[in-house]
């Protein structure tokens, strides 16, 4: 449980999957505490009214983070400085910023140029999420066992930092922590470079040839329907690290490419047995970690 | 049912995942018809016994075919034609002999140069199986919902194909036919080059990094967990259309590229929507089809 802190409203903004499944999630785990949701569309306040997502759902911002212990924003990244300038005015002395964002190193800038020096910014990156999107498919569930990471730099508040590795340990995550720009070079190959794989896979297939997919191409390209503009944002405020992560996958593909034109079975099958070997001990590593359910 | 035909006896050459499950999935259809099943290896024999998978597991070869009215091989494709020519001598006059490969051109030539003019081959293609193999994951409803492709040249008995189309249809599978470089061609590029970039994908991570992989991630790579050798077979086998589908997919990676780097956000949206859009619309048609269960 929170430690040294009297914590009574947490606020999300912005009530898409994730950010009602956090609400979700804080009303489970933190049933003393009063959860606040705001969304800036009117038709999606409605629903997560009716789905009683949150304790409130707030008409304005000021309404929402008025208060606030801790303030979460879960819209798209390229929305956030505005957030961060608009809510500024509203925040209590002490409040904890955060956000769920893919991308950190941008998110960190953002928040040290437009939040006030009363408040304390962390970064946070739960790993957990879904092809589908809106509040109608959030779950208190969503975040048992994912992996959250916190990022932080030299002026980060260290008891901000506390209060938050609690607060996502309490929602059933693993807290890791990493600089943000660290967090950005491992996200652009883990997670952004796969989507951008995907994303091209599907675009150079053509859809006649793609109706006799079985399973693995259904999974390979899975993520590709995951919704562009979040995804938008997260290309842009990764732009370089990704590319990165392109050159080098081309590079992968050349080696293949060349053992397979040649017609190496030992090479082939090599590149081969070193991926199905390195997955292998990939799965187990995440089994042992109970992060694959 | 099978009509104008007393089919009673259907042999399968190989006991590994999909060989196994064939042999279940006829004695679930057609529980009057002898399955025989066959392994080179003493093990996997020994294996099949006791996981009770066909009537009979055979001792020899020349045991397994004798007197089938269907031969099916299921083993790695780099053996089909030292088996074409090893059962060869023991096949009945009218026998259809089929396979399970993935590729099906050179497979074709093979049953061509080496079967007698007295049977008849098909060849088969059901999209069916798992990043895990073996006798032991061998399930009778392996097949169900799967889509199987039957390939036939001008070559090909036409009572043989249509045998063979009742026959997979009855194990449960959605049937459709094509020629064999046609075949080779499409499942190049949705099935072969998927694996292919699974494996390149896990090949350039760096396992620290893997350790932060999500779901996405996960997903992305599962292929890449198949057996080597099965896949070094199909690679080999269909090397020169996959090669073209890694220079279609590093064309695709390379506009992905140029738009990220360039931070052109209406062209990278433009790119992520186009695949979200094409993929949805995929998954639409596999629903109608009931081929996603």
């Amino acid at each position: 449980m929170l430690k040294n802190i009297n914590l009574q409203k947490i606020s999300v903004i912005g009530m898409g999957l994730l950010g009602a499944s956090v609400t979700m999630a804080c009303r489970r785990a933190f049933p003393k505490v009063f959860t606040v949701g705001y969304s800036h569309r009117a038709s999606t306040r409605k629903k997560s009214r009716q789905l009683n997502v949150a304790h409130q759902i707030a008409q304005t911002l000021e309404e929402a983070v008025h208060n606030a212990d801790i303030v979460i924003l879960a819209t798209p990244i390229l929305t956030f400085e505005t957030y961060f300038k608009s809510i500024a005015p509203f925040l209590k002395s002490g409040a904890i910023v955060t956000d769920v964002g893919s991308t950190k190193h941008l998110v960190h800038q953002w928040a040290n140029k437009n939040l006030p020096r009363t408040v304390f910014y962390v970064g946070s990156h739960p790993i957990a999420g879904s092809e589908k999107r809106g509040v109608e498919y959030a779950r208190d569930d969503l975040l048992t066992s994912a992996r959250c990471i916190l990022t932080h730099t030299a002026r980060t508040n260290a008891h901000a930092l506390k209060i938050l590795r609690h607060f996502w340990s309490e929602l059933g995550c693993n807290v890791v922590t990493l600089a943000p720009k660290k967090h950005d070079q491992i996200f652009a190959l883990i997670s952004h470079l796969p989507h951008v794989l995907a994303a091209a896979l599907i675009n150079g297939s053509d859809f006649e040839d793609m109706k006799f997919a079985g399973k693995g191409f259904i999974d390979t390209s899975r993520i590709a329907s995951g919704p562009a503009d979040v995804w938008m944002d997260i290309v842009l405020t990764n732009h370089h690290n990704i590319t990165l992560g392109i050159d080098q996958l081309v590079r992968q593909l050349g080696r293949m490419k060349k053992a397979i034109a040649a017609q190496d079975a030992a090479k082939v099958k090599d590149l081969l047995e070193t991926a199905r070997a390195k997955r292998e001990k990939l799965i187990a590593y995440k089994l042992k970690k109970r992060e694959l359910l």
